[in-house]
């Protein structure tokens, strides 16, 4: 099988519509629906996945993965700029990927750190995020060569330049900065106003005093600023803004420091938080465009100031990861409830829920959910997807409208599970972790195995 | 060391008071504040254990947790009417508790009861839930003599006939009922309203219709009928409400068939919910009074309708393991952050988060947290614990005062982690799933050994 285009598929969404359609915009690049109704990833069957692996389980698209490395590193212009934000989805092979197609990699942890070491990655393109790094975690960055650590408090900034100099070495950092601006998002996932745990207020001057004293700490070399306008974003006038804040930011420490700052000041580092759609209604951020507005808008502000030229750093996790992934289900009971007098909902139960995909539950996230193995073309009836755990909010789709003839047995898979799902997956009601295989050119390759119940009892003294 | 009070020990909340104070009805039952400030559970310093295991450290009162076992079958009048949900914490260690206590166990997929069995508990007093239960779980069900499968869906009686009659047994088996009662809870967790994936509509008619195909099918014998009324119930009313609308159901049914259902209908098992008290200000379910409440109202209701006395079975799982466990942190980094121009808030950032507690994120979960390692007494500040994990939202305290001299290193503890805590823990970030130890008599056993990141590597296929 190929993963190209032939006569035997169907496009993204021009032949088969409406239930039986996969939104261009929301499914991986290479998911197909062919004339047999059958959905394809890459030319794989994924009820053929689904059979083979077991479901749930998680299917990757390599080159849609790959794809977005590459146009978000064009976008920016470089892979010397586009961090990959490995808390999304963190794989070895992941790893690889982002590695082979030249983007850095962000870790916030020692765990993450020690998995992208495993996998090879190269520490010099590295940057180490976290709000509360540990020491260990600190001294594994040093000893490393971690390219970059993102300071995000006073207490870690001593302890780092302490750290730096017992290693005799100068360690580069990003001084973070919330430049107080709230982009309109989901609020949990919000992380630039004032009231929260990340960085140091540009408001109240702390901004400016970490700043100073990163380019005083003996070894440390601070090398730019790093903010982070929130999560999900799809106006990209809150980047913009962010970026003018702290570029004002950058003018006071130029005209208070000179030289001290200027000589090693190259980075202005904006976080992530583009948008990807989840559903067929939303639109996903256009990356391109907003690159190219926010890389002129910021080169324009800077030359306004008399600031030299700055490096735009992005640290897309989700805009990567995201769109690459389908969760595969099988549909078990079927259930007509009453919730009113005059009105039916359907419950399609599927065997995972919120341990594979707590998103729905923890920030009323929705996706965009497709029968897999043939068409359906039944009457559209009011549906909702649950899981199979022992709790009321197990639900994956709230509300949606589904052929009737959606049955036990069918393969339904929700599209948009590359990012956050797998990393926060439980073993609540001792459901064991899906497998996750990618696909490329016809091909499937497992990367994780499922989780076994051996597995749980491995890590019990019995 | 001895679990007693002794000299050295100050009471729960006597002696100490304000933030050293430890309130009696949220800390597990052996928890001390020692006259140096200390606090020790069942005789052990929690911070000599979480030195010993490193942190987050989850700690087990074991006595505690075996205390409730016994207050609530002698609430309910004896072990065979309380089944402990596994599902809120399950190790087979637990499983062991459960069984020396005389309880009945709770299992919601094949993951639970494979826990269950390989740590001994005797299937029939098993009992087995779950709104999609797999055709293997049901099998394992039949095959291992499970005392009794709750039937949730049409597909799914007729299933389970069909795998009893494969086996040539007899399944005893409890219809569960939608009473069509909310009790006031948090939404996501409430149970018994019509709009859910749980069980048979009572006002539709189709619990009636599933009572009486289960008294029909072959190779199934209705015991009883199950009901539940939503999670943290507060209001003994709930429960009492929907006892009576399923007692209704249960006359239409002795009166419909006859004998046919008398000879073997014996049980209402009116689920769980029973609320725990997280917080100081909170008043825990007292249990003694409901259930006797409960039962003199299910009684007169019987004889009312000229039933036979029936067993009231509940099914309680955060009300024995919430308050036996503490979870044990490290304070890292601390941050005064201006959230608006007169206030200032206190971030205190600990080593663990949402991967191991998602509560407060999930649910806006409360919880009391406490120092543990001395006593602190500096003016009291507005302040917030957060996790480590890389995301705003990773909040475990949202809004609490707390003094100010709260130091890096301490050690903090929040109390009642012991119910869907671990069982919802992820590895986001890479943080590997905390120890849990458990505390008796001033001796400590490790019950689930820490992850590693190798436990998670040995998943991929590099």
């Amino acid at each position: 099988m190929s993963a190209d285009h032939n006569a035997n598929n169907l496009s993204h969404s021009d032949e088969a519509t409406g239930f039986n359609g996969l939104p261009a915009h929301v499914w991986p690049l290479n998911a197909r629906r062919q004339e047999d109704g059958v959905v394809t990833v890459a030319g794989v069957p994924l009820g053929e996945i689904a059979e083979e692996y077991g479901t749930p389980v998680m299917v990757v698209d390599e080159a849609d993965f790959r794809s977005r490395c590459r146009d978000m590193a064009a976008a920016f212009g470089g892979g010397d700029r586009v961090h990959y934000a490995s808390k999304a989805f963190l794989t070895t092979a992941i790893v690889r990927w982002v590695d082979e197609e030249g983007l850095c990699l962000d870790v916030a942890s020692l765990g993450e750190l020690t998995v992208a070491l495993a996998a090879g990655f190269p520490p010099s393109r590295i940057a180490a995020h976290g709000n509360n790094k540990s020491s260990d975690f600190l001294r594994a960055c040093v000893k490393n060569g971690v390219g970059i650590v993102v300071i995000d408090a006073s207490q870690e900034l001593e302890l780092l330049d302490l750290i730096a100099a017992n290693e005799n070495c100068t360690q580069n950092v990003l001084v973070r900065v919330k430049p107080g601006i709230e982009a309109h998002t989901h609020e949990f996932i919000a992380t630039s106003h004032e009231d929260q745990k990340f960085g140091f207020s540009l408001a109240s001057g702390s901004a400016f005093d970490a700043a100073c004293a990163a380019v005083r700490a003996e070894n440390l070399r601070l090398v730019g600023l790093h903010c982070h306008v929130g999560s999900q974003v799809f106006d990209a006038e809150g980047f913009s803004l962010a970026a003018e804040r702290v570029l004002g930011l950058v003018d006071q420490l130029f005209d208070a420091l000179g030289e001290e700052i200027s000589r090693d000041f190259s980075v202005l580092d904006l976080g992530g938080g583009y948008g990807i759609a989840y559903v067929e209604e939303q639109k996903g951020l256009d990356v391109a465009a907003v690159a190219a507005d926010l890389i002129g808008r910021v080169n324009r502000h800077s030359k306004e100031l008399g600031l030299p030229e700055l490096i735009v750093k992005v640290e897309p996790g989700r805009a990567i990861a995201g769109p690459s992934t389908v969760t595969v289900y099988e549909v078990g009971v079927i259930k007509d409830v009453h919730v009113a007098s005059d009105r039916v909902r359907r419950y399609l139960a599927v065997d995972g829920g919120m341990s594979d995909n707590i998103r729905p539950s923890l920030y009323q996230a929705e996706y965009d959910a497709r029968v897999v193995n043939r068409f359906v073309d039944g009457e559209e009836v009011d549906s909702r997807i649950v899981g199979s755990h022992c709790e009321a909010g197990d639900i994956l789709v709230s509300d949606a409208t589904y052929p009737n003839d959606i049955a036990t047995g069918d393969y339904i898979a929700l599209a948009g599970t590359g990012a956050y799902c797998y990393p926060m997956s439980s073993r609540y009601n001792m459901f064991t972790r899906p497998a996750v295989v990618s696909v490329k050119g016809g091909n499937t390759t497992l990367m994780v195995r499922r989780e076994t119940i051996d597995d749980i009892l491995a890590l019990e003294v019995m």
